[in-house]
């Protein structure tokens, strides 16, 4: 199964499961796919920040990729992040994960690139590195520092036909989907598959410019599935009403690099992976803030039903 | 008046209103003061980042300060914001508003120190260039890169009794809440005024970590007055359930730079002031993005009778 | 007299004198206008980043600007840096030295900026701030972070007629200024005036790719002078003899920000200025860096008898 | 062979050789080592910056490191630089290293660390990732934006018996050599090695505060061993003429990320490398620079004896 241009719905943006000793948690690994999976997702993302990739050695990034595919077995597409600091690594973790049975891969420009110019060069030779695997451009400038204007998605588009989704979490970025739409419909771009991220945070907006579905990691995906069906169905005041009894742990959720220890807290809770433990470095959560976020639950809980059954 | 330790409730940040040709709106000015002063604010800060500060010539500065100060008429103090790039023009901006009559000024370290010696030296520095006002730190570091730790803000406490209050928006930014907040009970630290920041983002759950209010520009600031009552009253859930309605909007304009103009659409909208026009270079509203904050708007005044009148 | 395309020679960037207790030292700033004269300036920038232009207020920098305008008194071009966080702050810059008989004024653009379209929206901008002034475009990107490729100074070129000068100090940079000239010999762009900069640590090397000077204020400038002459009239063996002699102390003036206090400190030795004195915040020479600096000047003045005289 | 506080001499930062196709050359790493230690290096450092480490794979880091320690046999001590984005892979690389019979490794702090605390919580996080190895702290603001201060490496220096030596490129950064000096004579701070850095920019000057001597990569190394010696035996006025004659290449280099391309054409000019080859991205030899770099060759040749035979 290869990413294509026609990819819709939820992909979950997965954690690396880890033991309280700092070990990748394997069985924990099958457990999240299946929630995953059983939540309604489209698709899979791991490696990404969210997955802690940058933590992880070589060997075990592929390792972890190989426990996750041979899960999912081929029931949605995986995409692998596979954003280093050099194209040797790029290259070998793309290699790795499409042998594995990796749908695509995700690719975010390094911080530091000089100018338009800098930022086209490197995601040209990206591209190169992952060989003939899909790609998914992340394009995240509150992480990197890299401005990816619509008229570079355009050229990026034009020239390379790998690239077959945008994960759109500009800031502010609701504008820049609709461009992107726009030049589209105008026949100044190839179509292609549309992702929201964020954690989330303008999800219902996002659909409205456009977007084909959300990559993101928030702990009840239940909820992204069922805005975007709401959304799709032309229900748009039901899935605001929804969506906005979850802004709030999404909100707390988005402060990074808090929110992964929040997100690991909560699916731990759920008993999807066995520890919520992070690693080093990374934040841990205290009493008051887990205090926070089992008063959100309990909110949530009581006011959706499907929450409930996740808290 | 004199901003001290015991400052408590909203301090709503005010933008400064523009003319659509640019130049400052004197009796939007005034309107804009009124009408912040009836939704129950307990204090204003103007000049900072929402009032577009730094597009400001100095002249600019001191003229809009002291129509602010002449409209309030020492109803409730006024903070100046006078982060510059040299203490020289913090000098002049600060003597220039103590005199008119403001309360206090504002100071954020400026991009770019060196180390936690670095920064303490500049804050050192820049207290003593604002003479003998009172003054606020502004802890922000996703606007200026510095990180304050909670024994900095400790140690600067210690030394300078002229610091009365600190807006405390680092992010994450609750558990440094509560670790200043412990300090205090402990005996380690001089009680000061905190408040929240964020464009409001965690009102409730700052005020619950121990803040004496916001200061913030939410352009619906009757909510953040009602949800401290709330909080403050003990009725949490209330706080809560209110603050929810608002918390749609509220993520809206927490995009810089593009919240400013929405915040201005907003009030231009009540009628507070007569133009939304943002100096460049500035974000402009899209027809579209003006039509999600109508529907935000919209779906508040049919929950939150106060937002009705707002809206 | 107006800054023009033709601008060629030394254009000394000059601090601002400070005396002991902080204040401008107007006495001072005569006499160095009369140094840099008489060591064969073509042409004098103010309000530069060495001018700690930032630590000055509004007034001041006008008063300073009037001070050394009158004192040159139109035998040479002044160019003033109004580069400000704000157009207002550089329009009102611009105006006032403008009216006092600057030739031109200088701008680089702000940190922060988002692609390179951001950074083209932003100088256009600036030069519209600026009104009818000609004015030098400054390309310091390790100053603000900003990129400005080839292509861009093409296009800012072709727009703005009042763009006459390119102070080029991108690092690495001399192959841009090799591209640009390229550009102008094969009528792809109109030719404009192109300085070095970076303390002069490539100037020969400059020079050799198409510079018609340099902009910059090492604190012996009559060797800047003669390197000129020497490279123009093809001794380019006696230039780079004569360079490299004073490539220690360029060196050792280039280390951002102690460099400034170094040559004020080589300044105030040669009797030019009363005072070494930089406004905080600022470095302060320890004794080990004076004697390094009275080492270096020692070899250079029983090396380069022009330097004797200067030390 | 274990690297420890008495470390002393010149440490040739060696790059990765490539062949024109991309891989590592191994026959011209043989020839590099012969060269360096026949230059009279009294130890390598490998996979730093300058080799282009993070444009390795995991597996073509160790293989390298493994051919590297197999031709020095022993007789001068391998620094392994691994920084990492994460200490997992900090941590495999390591202890691949010091199992081939490396002295010990090299840590630079990551980009985006907050505050002094989050500095040191990271080093301490990195040391005991590298297992039982002795490590060098990389102390290189301008390449990662993390100050150290000098209290904060004695501070260091304290808790840990492992960190060994200091390799000291802050910029301005003479007297914090001064400072690190003054506090080990007065019993603040165990001696560690100290050794220079910043491409031998200021050579002379570091040695004559304090450092014992250097870790770079100049091309003509042979000048640095010389310098080093020529200090130690007291002959100052030697020893700067003999830099100042390099000085002009040292400077050339010293343009990053040029400056590595440049070495690499002066070590393949000089036979000891196949190919000048640069992994992507990386930069390009002009015609005009390579001319440059010839020229400086050419004059140096003309005055250092040993150069001629280098050139």
């Amino acid at each position: 199964m290869r990413l294509t241009e026609q990819a819709r719905g939820v992909f979950v943006i997965a954690p690396t499961p880890f033991r309280d000793d700092g070990a990748i948690d394997l069985e924990s690994t099958d457990r999240m796919v299946d929630a995953y999976l059983g939540a309604g997702a489209s698709g899979l993302t791991i490696l990404g920040v969210m997955g802690e990739a940058p933590k992880l050695d070589a060997g075990e990034s592929l390792a972890f990729t190989a426990r996750v595919l041979k899960r999912v077995a081929g029931r949605v597409p995986v995409v692998v992040g596979v954003t280093a600091p050099g194209f040797a690594s790029m290259k070998a973790l793309a290699r790795g994960a499409m042998e594995a049975g990796a749908a695509g891969v995700m690719i975010a420009p390094q911080p530091g690139l000089k100018g338009d110019d800098g930022v086209m060069a490197y995601l040209q030779g990206a591209s190169e590195a992952v060989g003939d695997a899909p790609w998914v451009l992340q394009d995240f400038p509150q992480a990197n520092g890299i401005t990816i204007s619509a008229s570079m998605v355009q050229r990026l588009v034009a020239a390379d036909p790998r690239l077959v989704m945008l994960k759109a979490e500009d800031w502010p970025g609701l504008d820049k989907i609709t461009v992107l739409r726009r030049m589209e419909t105008e026949g100044k771009m190839r179509r292609i598959s549309m992702m929201g991220g964020n954690g989330g945070l303008f999800l219902p907006n996002e659909l409205e410019r456009g977007t084909d579905g959300i990559m993101t990691g928030y702990a009840v995906p239940e909820m992204l599935v069922r805005v975007c069906d709401l959304i799709w169905k032309g229900d748009r005041t039901a899935a605001h009403d929804l969506f906005d009894l979850h802004l709030p742990l999404i909100r707390y959720e988005s402060q990074p690099p808090l929110g992964l220890a929040v997100r690991k807290y909560v699916l731990a809770r759920r008993g999807i992976i066995a520890s919520a433990a992070i690693r080093a470095p990374g934040p841990k959560l205290t009493p008051e803030t887990r205090a926070d976020v089992d008063w959100m639950l309990e909110r949530l809980a009581a006011r959706d039903p499907v929450a409930r059954r996740a808290a």
